[in-house]
């Protein structure tokens, strides 16, 4: 059994963590860390997670975790993961980092956007995008891995087929994103209140969110030049689920047949993406509680523009499921191990 | 007291109208039709309109209808309106008509879209497009209205003031619009059944749904020339609300400052129309039961790119609160009557 | 015009106010206090409080609102309205206080169950109870009201004509209300985060709630005696709406058309309540953002039980919409001024 | 591999059944039938269930049925399962009847609350009512189940302590219970859209709802004499989950503490039930998506009432879990194989 150490488990990506270790069998929990609940059992505060019966949330105090755990999982805020992630992998430790602070290679372009600089460059430069439908040879052989940006994954898994075949013009990109609630993280504030969100939908951030830089690195990565993005994400009323429409002109002249040919080909031997027939479109309903993304095509001939709309579940495919794909491969699991769940519907 | 009458009133969009001219001083609902409801009370169907009393559901006869009332809301199926709104006209009466049947001028783009011709092209030329914003001349001397759709009146109104002001370049209009489910009408379907579109999220009919041509139509007469755009519809989980969110290339280098003087401009004398402040974008919520509609706008300077997101009451100033605003043009009532309500939030 | 002032503005009940207010031709808001948002404008907070112009919430400073306003709307919390409601009382200010703090003419009860003293015993004495269909002549006389709660008000106009005609055992009775989140106020707690309440429903404070002493406050007034009730309120994943299913024992052998009869006559001379047909159910959101109240009835003759359901909107005949009411009949203006809107439906 | 069958696979009871069965190592579902989606493939109705590939549904051929099962489950519509559960029964296979139509022993009972007769009471004796909880050990032996309804496995599970160790007055018990909207199928109904039941809440079937005569069968039953009871089914805006809230009088003087011990006695070895402490209670958040009851308690010494509040999720516990739970029991397989997962929260 692998022993496991979740650093920020009181969160909604943390207790997403619990709920699908506790259904893997490889893995035991070991340690769970909480700063504001340390001493407190987690089912005192989350009932759902009482089969981890008298388990207590501990203070993060990195000596002490070091030797309870051999990977450790930061669901840590943007910025206190940064010395972190550098503790525990320069101990020699696996670890997956679910926060942004490795997710940009580039140390200034991460300061430019997230107003800090990066203290740890040459850790940096060791971890590893862990998106394994790009990556995952180089995930196998990492220690440390930037989990992606839950945005970004929606995003990227819709464009990597049209990217990567150039059937796209990359100058032309706009993807226009919505999530469910529990994006914004488990929190006291107005603004996640359910009185402000329930009813609603808007725009936030229009230009300015910072999982920009992080597509734009991954598009740029795959075209093989600079590529930049208009992003503008939203948030539904929902407490799951992220569907992303993605709009770019053609670069050149192709069939929808073509078009579909190229992303089947491309995520046929992908267990956890489908890529669904013409005319059928991704619900988020239909990916809810399971590390899948769902996609759909429609090539626009009027406007000489491909559609491209992917599903995931924001708190699974978006971040703890996908931290589990990538401890899967890491530690030369079966990739679906703790992970084959079907969705929740309704 | 004008006498309207309501064809087509047990369906969300008629009794919106019930809803509003409930409150509107100037008016008596003097007959209201149902073909399945007839003969049953209002208040038996909806709790929430006994202030009817006993007014009763009436069925669809022309000829006997005409009598009762000066203003015939058309609240019909489309395709069911063509025959009911040219012949109401065509006695002289009044005629508002929710339906698309007399929207799109051009008859063959009609029936292209539509699948069924127009039968009555010399009514179809009499009928302006009541978008006040727009043609508030033209309807204050007409005495037929076709009623905007509920995208097309968030997606002409976003747009107006950048595509008159030769702002953005036309060929690169993206819409992308998220509709509440009360968009797809009152129906027996599993489609639009609680389960399935709660905590769901999805695109659908896109680059094919039937507002297209209408959107096409008004944005090629704003531009003075033929513009295409790309639509894609989504069906949000709330009750009410469209927010659309537009991209368009800049066609020339402007600020953004210049951009908010342009849509001031363009709004100030409008009674629902309110532009935002820079940084402050739309919510659904915020217009939720009125007649307003919102609007904000951010220049990507990074992208050259403009982004104006809108939002309206799908059932309000997307359908049944327009009507009565055409109505108060039509008929030198006060613009505002009836519809001065703020929205319900939360 | 009547001038009046909102202290306590930036909650849900203060913006109801200011909601109702905005259609109220008798009325004009000369001031609206927050303490955490004073000097910024109503609209920069609610954008849909825009007719408000660029009207400013101001501090609480007692001394200087006093000259702006004949009437006082005092939405503080519970406690802080105290010395507010004595100050502008004791001033010749008409005052409708939303808070508890006048509704338990009891002081010691007062206390034991919101464990703080009250500080100005002679003016509790004055207060009346603002439930128009109980106290309509004395609120006429009055000019301080402790407007209801929100459970005591949909319970109490449930039990009503039950306990005045003595129908029900008044030992027997349980309420298991179900109210919207809005309910909790607006304040920043994870507690009535999205994430939390949505897809969730559960009981809270069963048998310790504080609105049990003012519900049995006034069933033994309209009972002759004392009573003690079994109240657990509920909390429902819907912005606003209470639904209070009431049970209890008859008291005596009558029949179901007895019981209609009994709850008509109580109710046809009220502007607000509606009682509904046998086998007919009230729906919160039959009522959402009007002033009215529906009543169902069920003899179950299996069982002995009257069950009462009855359905409000706990932001306006639970609060706002009922202290408009209360101020109404207090300054003698038609009692449905301003009140008049029918539900919003869907 | 236990080959097994699912009768009416196209409900959500049937869906929930594919859902959990996908994971349960000891079991291979072989046919699944849909009258009017036959011919279909199951993803093509549910994405989610892509992990079933191209298994298409068949019309409810019975003998053609018989040689590709072992087991049956019935998710048939009441009336429907009469004679199949009959027939599958009677050709020496287990079956597992999630209708109603096997869970009144009293043929008349059942005739008078469902309309119609039963056709088979000679197998109607043989049937043991699936709670396991109270039959484990009759399970055990049988080879028909009729699993109990969603409402009453919420209401018995509540009640079992109290009733069995005679705490509460039985002439006294009144159940209050708040369901989620897949209770009511999946359906093409105005009645279940989605803007008629969100932001909504109502009460029904008053009195007279088809579970009251399972669930005071099963109480009396438990008390050993003939019960009657109050039963009042609401309808929740949430996909999933139905809260009961149970009141009866105490029928002996007794501590909370000693309630909450018998509770703790009672459920001590069952593994889907779990009851929490004093202060704290169920929220159908908490077992979404899970097998799992939770209970809650409170002795009301004012009002010397026994409260008792239960969440359970109705597709699982109440439905699809429970019958999994039946199976494993029958066939001895572990308890929880299949029905381990934990609840998905948020």
């Amino acid at each position: 059994m692998l022993k496991v150490a979740i650093c920020g488990g009181s969160g909604y990506t943390g207790i997403e963590l619990l709920r699908i270790l506790a259904g893997h069998p490889m893995v035991e929990v070991t340690a769970v860390t909480s700063e504001k609940s340390a001493g407190r059992r987690l089912r005192d505060l989350f009932p759902h997670l009482h089969t981890y019966g008298s388990m207590i949330y501990e203070p993060m105090e990195k000596e002490r975790l070091l030797g309870k755990a051999e990977l450790f999982f930061l669901a840590l805020p943007h910025g206190a993961s940064q010395e972190a992630a550098h503790y525990f992998f320069s101990m020699k430790k696996y670890v997956i980092d679910l926060s942004a602070d490795y997710r940009i290679s580039d140390a200034p372009v991460y300061e430019s956007w997230y107003g800090t600089p990066h203290q740890f460059p040459a850790t940096l430069q060791k971890a590893v995008y862990g998106l394994p439908e790009i990556y995952r040879n180089r995930i196998r052989k990492s220690r440390i891995i930037a989990n992606p940006g839950c945005y970004p994954t929606g995003a990227l898994l819709g464009l990597l087929p049209a990217v990567r075949n150039k059937i796209v013009d990359t100058g032309s990109i706009i993807i226009d994103s919505k999530s469910g609630a529990s994006g914004a993280g488990r929190k006291a504030d107005v603004a996640v209140a359910y009185c402000e969100v329930n009813e609603g939908f808007k725009a936030y951030g229009i230009g300015t969110h910072r999982h920009t830089p992080e597509i734009e690195q991954e598009i740029s990565g795959l075209a093989g030049k600079k590529v930049t993005v208009d992003f503008t994400p939203h948030l539904l009323p929902v407490d799951r689920g992220i569907l992303t429409t993605i709009y770019a002109k053609l670069s050149k002249t192709i069939s929808q047949d073509k078009v579909f040919a190229a992303y089947h080909a491309a995520y046929k031997k992908e267990p956890f993406v489908r890529v669904l027939g013409p005319g059928v479109y991704p619900n988020i309903k239909n990916v809810r509680g399971s590390n899948f993304c769902e996609i759909g095509l429609k090539l626009n001939a009027r406007t000489n523009t491909l559609i491209i709309v992917s599903a995931i579940d924001n708190l699974v495919k978006g971040a703890s499921g996908q931290a589990v794909h990538n401890m899967n491969i890491m530690m030369g699991f079966e990739e679906t191990e703790g992970l084959s769940s079907i969705a929740l519907f309704p």
